[in-house]
């Protein structure tokens, strides 16, 4: 499992991820779900997986070959004219990857499913947040919808539905997602630290931060901590009210 | 969908359950999903359904007629010597109606899975939680698990991970389990108002309340609204962590 939750906020972008990945409950590993790409000063990219680990992995590795290949002809995720065109990319890597792979995977009666976030900005152009199917399919966040989420995305879903909109800060779309998280990994072992987390201000072309949060993390604990206190007390105001 | 919760505190049970089913996305109506059967003094049971509602309404039927049928032979979930020995009988009724419909319904190419909570007490015997499954096998909620959930349950569930244990009141199971309603009909479409209520206090063996809550009911309405907006209230406060 895995739990990524991605904000385009009018002030920027947020994204956060987990690093769990298990194939059963009883081969449980770590590995990055986070990818980034950034020109500073001309374009910032972040990305994040779920699903199948082999087809992600082999989706991030082509754009990679296509980017450091000097003969490499057509567009790449650093030269895309548009974040829609670096979608699309995105997109047909996924779509090879899974010609490839998918029918062998699941005639193993493994799930061969994946889907990718990606979020970003070029000099131009507008913040941008896309996710991308296994079909190679795609949509983007409009304003009615500031944030996607992959992987085991129930648990974290009400605190975003109750506090984030665009007009959220990045600050506290930061408390917001990592809040998301909280709730995530207490209620799904198959979600676990460490996180990683980007942040992509509007109009900056670059990852304002871009960091791992280490499970022993002070601030994220004492965070986790202050939140359950808060929601415990506001569960004892509610005793107050006629029922 | 469905979502349907069941608390055993050592002070009582609470059951809440919403009343929402659907057929694809454009076929929605409205129909119980809680069943009592209450001999003041004696015995009070509660049942919440969850799936395939076809089976879960005979399921239902023939455990009524059972108890209506002056002639039947065996026990009844009524007459059951106790609590175990009902949910066998419930169990006995969901195997014989799967046995009757599941593989028609199933190579219609419909899902014919369903859970049932069943929670109560006999005079002489404790409070039980079980919930029974599509196959007829079913599992006991233990001290360490005080809480069990059907249908949508991942929205509910980080509420009830936070605040729920064994020692909590009756009073503050019932706001427990509405929070948790509450976050899910905020998150998921499929789980609608009006909602069930029920409530079977330890060593009663009555309901000492099982009634409807209207979707315009002042009172759910306006705990939501406080809930609501101590949560934005709480979030705010975690400006002041660093991060």
């Amino acid at each position: 499992m895995t739990y990524c939750v991605a904000l385009r906020l009018k002030a920027g972008l947020v994204m956060l991820s987990d690093t769990r990945t298990n194939a059963g409950i009883d081969s449980v590993s770590k590995f990055r779900k986070m990818f980034t790409w950034c020109v500073p000063g001309e374009r910032a990219l972040c990305l994040m997986t779920a699903g199948n680990l082999s087809i992600t992995q082999s989706v991030i590795t082509t754009l990679q070959e296509q980017i450091d290949d000097p003969n490499f002809v057509g567009d790449t995720m650093l030269t895309a004219p548009s974040l829609y065109r670096a979608a699309e990319i995105l997109a047909q890597a996924m779509r090879d990857v899974m010609a490839k792979y998918a029918e062998g995977i699941n005639s193993a009666g493994e799930n061969s499913g994946a889907s990718i976030i990606l979020a970003g900005q070029r000099k131009g152009g507008k913040l941008r947040l896309y996710m991308i199917y296994s079909a190679g399919n795609f949509i983007e966040a409009s304003e009615d919808t500031p944030f996607f989420q992959i992987g085991g995305f129930k648990y974290g879903k009400p605190i975003l539905d109750r506090v984030v909109t665009e007009e959220t800060s990045l600050e506290d779309g930061k408390t917001a997602a990592m809040l998301s998280m909280d709730s995530t990994l207490r209620s799904n072992l198959a979600v676990g630290m460490p996180l990683d987390l980007c942040v992509i201000p509007t109009s900056k072309y670059e990852l304002s931060e871009y960091r791992r949060i280490e499970a022993e993390d002070p601030n994220f604990r004492a965070l986790s901590e202050a939140w359950s206190q808060e929601l415990r007390d506001s569960f004892v105001k509610m005793r107050a009210m006629p029922k």
